[in-house]
Order: structure tokens, then C-alpha cells, then sequence
């Protein structure tokens, strides 16, 4: 019964702590990538080198495999929808998926099910936006295929109104933001559920980026309980198996918006690894193999903190500062075994885990300023 | 600088946790074991069948590599003088391997170097061993490839020395012990030392058997103290590099007395991957890449309880019980992969965390009744 084979559509840093996880069972795991030197690649039973969104290439890649899962959404459903109909189990669903590539379905759930979330407007194309500009200030985006910042464009005045996009796209009132939010939400086939305390994005304020993540969200325990509800009245609306991070605004009134949800694990899911009783990873096999959920108990509070590809370097990564990073305590490295890096390129992250607050924010700050990732030095 | 392959002797379950938590970084890992199915194959980025005992496979195998550590002490320290000569890294050293692949040498070494140790005499034959019924109760110990229990021989009275070995051998006083603990060191080249609070092998009173390891051992923190500085001294006295586990005797009048070494991770030291902010498969990496060693701190306590192949069961490896234990917080599964059970064989462990001793200790009962290594249902 256990000895099901999992197929892992995507081979990038969240296949790659996947199965850095599903170690820890005698699970046989296979993986499909475009790139041959993915993250995942050589950690996985059999590696197979392949377009995620082609159909043949899904298919096939599919037939060795009792459970397919996803790691990114842009995948091709209509292979996941072969597959259930040959009788694999596909976690999440295929429907889910599509769901959730398409922003605009999205919202639409949203609104249909009374999840509350930012008033928006579908746009066609750029001359239709143009009729919306009483809307502003507002983001504009992309229906289909945006992802990490790509596809979003903030419209502030009528003369932004040219950067928007000419396809179908969502038009999304700003809300008066005090803080994002997310949370991961995990449900198994028997339709057990639970979900792990609030992270907080940290915004840098000078540049008004996100900084790092942080967990427990410094939220009241009420405002922490309302949103792990929302979150999980959400999966339940959708009726999700899986694993679902469910991004949201608590805004300066207090209301709590649903922005978007990423049916897999999350970045601001990250510190559960060493910050909680069971990691999203763990969950996430949970919910593939039916198996009870964790406990998504909190162990210490966290930050983690994207390593990025510092600007003007493109070419072989060289970690620089690695052994200062090491000397510190409570500071966990994850390199993604990137061999390539590039500016903003995701390299890997380090979660950090202290007593309190102000002794993790102290060591993000120093981790910020010794931790660069360049090109090699010879 | 870091882009330094290693190459790992041995691919059992200690290989396959040194892979899991080197994942962490941008390591390209080789992986040398006689069994094709090995725990840690898969997970290798070269995986080489073949003999650790064998000159020519193991300096072959390390052609390919820029430093060689083990995971088993029995493998050929000649070819790993050789790869040394030849200019790679070997940690830990072979001479070190040597001495402790010989508990005769091992002995004589801790006696030179004033190291508190039980007292002992070498026997060459049975007919020397016979000679020395007036030092009984003691234990007789084959000199070279005793492990887990084999080689070992408990001789109470002049009756009992039929049951000695042939072989050369050492016979050690049977101390008169309240506790067996062990601390885990770690050294690098620069010479940086950390070791880890010691760890119970908590008895079974009724079977007299191990149990289930404890850690922090229940001791004074004084004799914690004396414990982490005798398994330094020993560290020092050997100028070792790599990661070593002393295994000591806490005697019933309060004396720590050396028992044996192993030059790897070891089995007392597995809860900390989940109880320590380092695991002993970080610091075994830190000290072969001569890294910044990693804080020991401890998060919680733990035990560690080795899962074994059921008695009556030989066959492919069915876990009972796995969605019971999965059910409990706090409880980390460690399956090893291995395809085949037979009895008493390591399976997996697991690792159990609570807030206090009494919590852990009635989990780790919980689990012996529930989860069982049997053999395959259909």
C-alpha cells in the first residue's frame, strides 16, 4: 500500500526540498524538468528531461507513476486530466490548477463564493482598461502566465493606464495594505485539514520591497485565527486536496483580503522546515500519499530571507560570506545547487530561528549585508 | 573553492542522511557501496558498485573526488593513503581509521595517553585467554571487525572462557556502571571543536537490552561537563578531524570511563537533526569542507528509537502501523529505504521531541506497541 510511485511534475528548488523530505520515507519519487541540471534532477529515482506544458511529454512521463503532483502551476491539465481518467491520483486536481493559472477564474471564485478580496473589473484588452480609469489607483493583471512579478503592473493615474496589458487581465482595486499575509493550508483526500500560523511579509520601507518573511505574523492571536479560517474556508470552498498557500491583505481596517492562492508549497512556507513540528513539505506528501496531516505546531519564531543573484553578476555562482553565515547560530542554508547565477535569480534562502524577534531581525540584517551571491572566484 | 566533490565510503542509511542534509548546499556528492540498492544510491550524483575493502575499487572510486570520508570504518585505509598521497583530502584520516578499526590498538592508545578507559589486558588465542581466569567478570572483544554485537563476548566465570575468540583480542574489566552515554565531537582542520550534550542509551531493565537513546542524558550538569571535555581530550589526543562519537561508561561511583570510538556519524547522534540547531550530518560536512562548525545548541529533548526488522519477518519491508505514529505530533519517521527486512535489521528510526522527559518517554512507548517492520502486505 505504501509503496506508491509519485511523479513530480517540476524540478526546480520546491521538487528539490520535496524530495530532501520524502528521504525520510521509502517513497520512490520521479521528476520532470525542461532543464537537465534542475534543482531536482539528480535527486529523483528517474529524472526525465521535458516541456511541463506539452501533452504527449506529461502523459507519458506519467504512466510510470500511481500519484502525479505539481511543484509549479504552469503545467499542461489537460495531461493531468488523461492521467485521472487512467485512474492515477493527481494532487492537486487538474481543475484546481487551471483555477488557479487563469487570475481572472480566480477572482470570479472568489467573488462567487463570498471569500472576501479586492474589488475588481475584467479587462479584454488595452482599449477596454482604458474605460476603467475612474477605477484607479488599481493593479492591473495578466490573466494567464504572469508569475513573480512579471504580469502585474500598479496603475495609479489615468496616464498609467498605457502600461497596461492588452490581454485579458483583471483589473484589482488597491486595498490600503497594513500587512500581507499568508497561509499554507494542507488537506488530505479524507478531507482533513490544517493550516500553519500566519507568515508576515516584511517590507523594506526605503524601497518598498518585500525583505524577508517572517513567522509567526506579528498580528494579534485573533487576527492569526481569522486568517488560518479564511485560509482554510477557502481550501474547503474549493474543495482542495493538497497543499494551498493562500496569500492576504489584512488592510489598515482590519479586513482581511484574499489576494491569490498557489496550490503547492510557498516561499513564505519555507522556515516551516526548521520553525515547525512538520515543514509544507512534509504536509504536501501527507496530502499526496492520504496519509494524517502533521502538526503544524510552531517550534520558534523565523525569518527567512530569499538569496538572490546579486545585480551585475550573470555567470558561475561563487557564494560569498558563506563562511560567516555559517559561523552564526540558529541560521539554517539552503543553496538550490543553482549552477548559474544571475541577477534576482533565486539561489536559495536561509531561515533564521532565535528567541525573539528583535535577535532574528538582527541576524537577517547581518546575513543581508555579508551574504552575496556573485561569479565565481578562480 | 566550494565547488569540491566529495566522495562518500559507504552508502548505507549514515550515507543517505549525509546526502539529505548536504542537499542544503551546492555539493556534488559520489558514493562508493557493494549493494546496488544501497539507502544512499539514488541520491549520489555518481553511484559506484564495489567493495569499500577492495585497494583497487576504492582508489579508483576516488579519482573522481577532492576529499574522501566514510560512513563505515571498515574499508581499505591503504588505497585512502594513497588517494592522500596523490594530494586529495581524507577525513578522517587513515591512520585513524586504523586505530580504530583495532580495539587492541584502540585500548593501548587511551592507556598511553592517560585517557580513563576500563582496565584490560591482549590475548592472543583461547590458550592465552585462559590464562587469565582470575580477571573475570570481563568482556572479550575481537580485535579487528567486530560490529554491532558480533566479536563481542561477555565472560563471567572460568567456565564462560570457552567462549572467547581465537583471535587476537583485548579482555576489558567489566565496569560497574550506572549510565553508558555517548558525545558526539566535531573538529575541522583549523582546529575549531564543538561537541554535542551527551547522549542516554536508555536500558531496557527487564530484557537488559537497549532501548531507546535519550538526549540530554539525565546527568548532572557537572558530569555533562566532564563527559563533553574527556570526549575532547580524546579528539585533541588524536589530533582527528571529522566527526567522532565516544562512547563512555558513567560508573556507579561517579568515574567516565572512554569505551569505544567511531570515526562518523553514529547512532547516538540522529535525534540531532531534529533536537540540535547542527545536525551530526552538518557538522560531519562543516568538518570536511573545513567550514565554520555548527552551533550544537540544543532545541528540545528527544529520543531516538532505532526501528528493527520484526522478528519472524524476512522478506520486502511493510510498515505497520506508520499511519498511527504519523498521527502524533512532535514524532519524526526516519525510513532508510531498504527493500528487504529480516529480523533485527535497521529499518529506520525514529525521533520523538516534547516539552518534557515524561512526555517523550510515554510517546516512545506509544510507538514500540504501534509501528512494526513486517513484511509486505498484498
Amino acid at each position: 500500500m505504501q509503496k506508491k510511485t509519485i511523479g513530480i511534475v517540476g524540478g526546480g528548488q520546491l521538487g528539490r526540498m520535496f524530495i530532501q523530505n520524502a528521504l525520510n520515507y521509502d517513497c520512490t519519487i520521479h521528476c520532470l524538468d525542461p532543464s537537465a541540471d534542475a534543482p531536482a534532477a539528480v535527486y529523483a529515482h528517474t529524472f526525465v528531461q521535458g516541456k511541463l506544458t506539452d501533452y504527449e511529454t506529461l502523459v507519458n512521463f506519467g504512466q510510470a507513476c500511481h500519484i502525479l503532483t505539481i511543484e509549479i502551476e504552469n503545467v499542461n491539465t489537460a495531461a493531468l486530466r488523461t492521467l485521472q481518467a487512467q485512474g492515477k491520483t493527481i494532487i492537486p486536481k487538474p481543475e484546481h490548477i487551471e483555477l488557479i493559472q487563469d487570475k481572472r477564474l480566480q477572482k470570479q471564485f472568489y467573488k462567487a463564493q463570498n471569500i472576501p478580496t479586492t474589488e475588481f473589473l475584467l479587462t479584454e484588452n488595452k482599449a477596454d482598461l482604458r474605460l476603467h480609469a475612474s477605477f484607479l489607483p488599481a493593479v492591473h493583471k495578466l490573466g494567464r502566465e504572469g508569475y513573480d512579478g512579471r504580469g502585474v503592473q500598479i496603475l495609479r493615474t489615468e496616464a498609467d493606464l498605457s502600461l497596461g496589458f492588452d490581454k485579458p487581465s483583471v483589473l484589482e482595486k488597491l486595498a490600503d495594505i497594513r500587512l500581507e499575509i499568508a497561509v499554507i493550508v494542507a488537506r488530505n483526500a479524507k478531507g482533513e485539514i490544517v493550516s500553519f500560523a500566519p507568515t508576515e511579509m516584511v517590507v523594506n520601507e526605503e524601497a518598498n520591497l518585500l525583505d524577508f518573511l517572517y513567522a509567526p505574523a506579528r498580528i494579534s492571536a485573533t487576527e492569526a485565527k481569522a486568517a488560518q479560517d479564511l485560509a482554510e474556508t477557502v481550501v474547503q470552498k474549493m474543495d482542495f486536496i493538497g497543499l494551498l498557500a493562500v496569500e492576504m491583505f489584512l488592510t489598515k481596517d482590519g479586513q482581511l483580503l484574499v489576494n491569490e492562492v498557489a496550490p503547492r508549497p510557498h516561499n513564505s512556507g519555507h522556515h516551516s522546515i526548521e520553525a515547525c513540528e512538520s515543514s509544507q513539505f512534509e504536509q504536501h506528501l501527507r496530502t499526496i500519499m492520504d496519509w494524517p496531516l502533521g502538526s503544524t505546531k510552531t517550534r520558534s519564531c523565523a525569518a527567512m530571507l530569499n538569496i538572490l543573484g546579486a545585480e551585475g553578476y550573470e555567470g558561475e555562482a561563487y557564494y560569498e560570506g558563506l563562511e560567516d553565515v555559517l559561523r552564526m547560530s540558529g541560521v539554517f542554508i539552503h543553496l538550490y545547487g543553482k549552477k548559474q547565477t544571475k541577477p534576482f535569480r533565486k539561489m536559495g534562502h536561509v531561515t533564521i530561528i532565535a528567541q525573539t524577534e528583535e535577535e532574528v531581525f538582527s541576524k537577517v540584517k547581518k546575513i543581508k549585508q555579508k551574504f552575496k551571491v556573485i561569479t565565481s572566484k578562480k
